[in-house]
């Protein structure tokens, strides 16, 4: 084959009577776009390892690991022909189920799908580490990328294999997914943790919260690099082609994610707080959730702008989370919920040519708001469901223990002389 | 330079006269892919690295680092020459040895096929970790690139320069290797492993076998991301060209990976053994090796089936070489080797338009026997040599202190207290 | 957007009338770059916190993730402008001050240049570690980007908006950076610790050197790789154009890494030293920075050459520093300076068509002796200010204590017991 691929190539070079034609071009540029996608899992499997206790890290690993597998899988067998099927309704996809043979494009096309199922399935892991049981982390994950993300996937984003989303219709912005896939994981991630309730210690009795630290920041920082370098395939390949946008989209993309983490960092200052590392990567990481919207629609200065206010909300969400007494380990709920919704409304706010469009604004607020309408009741069904059948939550005894040893037979670091892992008890919010 | 390009640049923009070539194309695609390539060595290098023992981590990583260096080189000066040079009788190829000048895409193909080289001479190091020496292992590396795998490789992919291989005249289908790159360097690592001996401890008296536990599982599942992320680029660039098929191949590539997880997570639940992190990233690496030779010739659903059962054989392999009390500390032959010959088998199997036929298949058999027949008694040799002059295996006394220590005055983590290294002996095998 | 991309292309694709022009070709190619480019600043990050003490692990990251942001915002602001606007004199530029509208091929270029200025900023962080005042450090960041490197390299890479630097003028060719990106930031570098003077304990009261082991050499070595991987975008990336030099580019880029690396190991036994995996990978690092000047002008054989010289500079030069008494904590001087001076003379020697022409190596020599003249006596003028208002270095305490305690309020493996950390005063340099 290879040969034969040799061959051909030595027929064509000397002449250059072959052009690649835009199809070939195009498919190139998606591969590579979901290659980098493909490794912002490996972003959010160090951040979030980094971010838990070094007794729960082979677990986060493992979630990041099999999600991604096992959700991919399902997405393949379900989701894709629910979220890009023929969508005769305006509501769901119905054809392109478990795709086997088709065009090149098809392909290319369900490779970068995959990924983006991916991404909005391992949201909740970080959000739910540390105290949920591994099998039913796993079935949700599955439900999620084959279910709860595609259909509303197919209200936005369907129409390659005919028909248009009700939301498209009505002129819903989202380009890569500020909504369609954060804030959808996000609000997942939500309903999991008010399910499965705090980690041990986490609050006291009269619930002031505890910083329980992560183990390794520098798996946080590495993660989130990472994440970063893939949002450049996650935003600039939502092109699907080699176009003239392809630089201002991954331009808006960078210079939110730094204004991202300048806003943090003055969040921080301003209230007087220490400026944490870990938080510092949150807030460039809400601003790419941010931008993630209205990348192709929105000129740079704007794009800073909303990375720098998406940089003020996760900080301000993390103590909102706190305030609620609800345990998001790593901040995701803040990260890709409200700082895609903050996103999603700048997409709007921003839109070059329209700037200030409180027309555009409301259509963006509905699909803000219909994510979590949708998502969010779904969510916390399932993980009520989960919770009173095979158990959503381990039990304390192996809460303490860690999951590495209740449910792996494996830790992360055998050798490595650790203290006593913190349970929160001993520990005071630092000034 | 920079200035004389920008300045053409200024003259083509404004009019767009200029339309690249597909020369041009392709080398951008076959660099990306070969910078993908390249970065497997460091997903080797922590893959290793974090399933050995703290004490050898420098030790490994150094390996990684510098037979990709020294085997580099070595492919240059003779490797490639005898891969793909003239190659008149199909069993060797006689010219372009140390090439220093060329045409744009002989530099191209020459880097992406250095790539290749390293990689396969870096399959070894992982085998032969925790007990072998430095200089002896460097040596063997570049034998392994310079001379074994060029040789084999001359049989199936030369052609560029003119003749055609043996094998490849017989029709063998291995489009990136699964047997060219990957079973060759697995069958050198158990030519090595045998001349090795096994660690101390490995194996009990009895011959039970022991767990050595990795000493950093997070090295580990980084390393298996990485890999999994180069893939894309071995798989589809050996395309070497922008062409249709790329969106296949990397599908196919992707859900190999996935299944061979899954697969390896239920060979392991089907046997009643914990679902161990080192043993899912070896799965879907089964998965990844299995697809390297059909990825471009067979149907999404088929490559499916070839990772999910790449991810069986890896387990399976792994129980045989306990069996046979060889010591393969990260299961280089399982995943490399065997699930190289699986997937050399399923490409003839599934090939698209010609299914389950017993020519195809028979060829295929040829071809994954040809290389053990080749590449293991002259490994054998080579190691053998190497054990009876300067010596493979280092002393007893500097095993139990780590080679980081003994052969390299540098040790990886030098302010963390470590506990005792484990030898094994206070070790039996978990449930 | 997304719909109506996905409606055009269903459009295009059946009938493949729209060709891709070389302008959205380009930007693709550069965009991919610049993602490279960006994931180097994530190798900076491991490679300087690894060779730092875990005290200091969090502060190392905290610098590289910031002096991207903060660096990228203000050349963005007006570093982009210096550099690149209208340069009617041939020593700065005077407009694209902030640019927030363009055509799409500006907002590539912006991007792709942004990620060069955090580069050249980034390089000071890994010499000063360990006792600089986080602030002090990122004021000086800023400053290199948005002023010393943008004028410097208005020199030599403006024209793209009209005139062109005196340093091109007079026919001097660094094509990626040896110079203005590498050696500008070493000199900045080198005035930063002549101001900050040595750690506590790096040397005895004698003068003699004492080695302050880095705290993880996973990490160095995951970094090395990392930086070795971006390299191909900030080389071949500096094409600005997928033309046919792109496969010579990234092929000389590679092989002179891999003969610095082997350079290195070289100079170390020749000396009868021991061949450290750190100064292994500075090797490989010397080769990359050597080669920046003169990839696309040379041929491979003089790559490796380069290279290899490359790899003995940095072991001597890393000796030299020694000798003076200057703590450079990764080597960034020998590395980025001293290998960017030689790559510098080296692109004139070796320049294909003209080999060993007195004439370029002497314009050469004047190139590579301004970005020392310019740069040092700058830099040293801002630490020097720096320390005499804010302050450039921590007090003692605070450095015995680590930065992460004293400036950061967090630590980088809370869990893990460590010993003692070095502080140099137990320590002898090893044989």
């Amino acid at each position: 084959m290879k040969i034969y691929l040799l061959s051909l190539c030595a027929l064509f070079f000397p002449s250059l009577a072959h052009a690649a034609t835009d199809v070939e071009l195009n498919s190139a540029w998606v591969v590579l776009a979901s290659a980098l996608v493909f490794f912002m899992q490996a972003g959010f499997a160090l951040l979030e390892s980094g971010m838990s206790r070094a007794k729960n890290a082979v677990n986060v690993m493992m979630k990041n690991f099999m999600d991604g597998c096992a959700g991919g899988i399902v997405f393949w067998l379900v989701g894709f022909g629910l979220m890009f099927g023929a969508n005769a309704t305006g509501w769901y996809g119905m054809s392109h189920f478990a795709p086997h043979q088709g065009e090149p494009w098809d392909f290319t096309f369900l490779l970068f799908q995959m990924m983006f199922a991916a991404t909005a399935a391992t949201i909740a892991s970080g959000a739910m580490a540390e105290r949920t049981r591994y099998s039913a982390y796993l079935i949700g994950a599955v439900v999620i990328s084959g279910f709860i993300y595609p259909i509303f996937g197919s209200w936005v984003w369907s129409g390659i294999y005919g028909g248009q989303g009700w939301l498209a219709k009505m002129g819903f912005i989202d380009f890569a997914g500020s909504t369609v896939v954060h804030s959808v994981g996000a609000w997942c991630a939500l309903a999991g943790i008010m399910v499965l309730g705090p980690r041990l210690g986490r609050f006291a009795s009269d619930g002031t919260p505890r910083v329980i630290p992560g183990h390794n920041l520098a798996l946080v920082t590495l993660g989130g690099f990472i994440l970063w370098l893939g949002w450049f395939g996650f935003n600039a390949g939502s092109t699907l082609a080699i176009n003239a946008s392809i630089g201002l989209i991954a331009l808006n993309t960078h210079l939110a994610a730094a204004c991202g983490a300048v806003g943090a960092m003055l969040a921080l200052r301003t209230t007087s707080s220490p400026v944490l590392l870990s938080t510092t990567v949150n807030g460039s990481l809400g601003g790419l959730v941010g931008i993630t919207a209205g990348c192709a629609t929105m000129l740079p200065g704007f794009a800073m702008l909303t990375g720098l206010v998406a940089g003020f909300v996760v900080v301000f969400g993390m103590r909102l989370l706190d305030r609620l007494r609800l345990d998001d380990v790593v901040g995701a709920i803040p990260v890709h919920g409200l700082a895609g919704v903050w996103g999603t409304v700048a997409a709007g706010l921003f839109f070059t040519g329209d700037l200030f469009s409180w027309a555009r604004v409301s259509v963006q607020l509905i699909g803000a708001g219909m994510a979590f309408v949708w998502a969010f009741p779904l969510a916390l069904a399932l993980y009520f469901i989960l919770a009173k059948t095979i158990g959503l939550r381990i039990s304390t005894q192996d809460e303490q223990r860690g999951l590495d040893y209740a449910e792996h037979a494996e830790i992360g670091y055998p050798e490595f002389n650790q203290s006593l892992t913190f349970d929160g008890t001993e520990l005071t919010r630092r000034a």
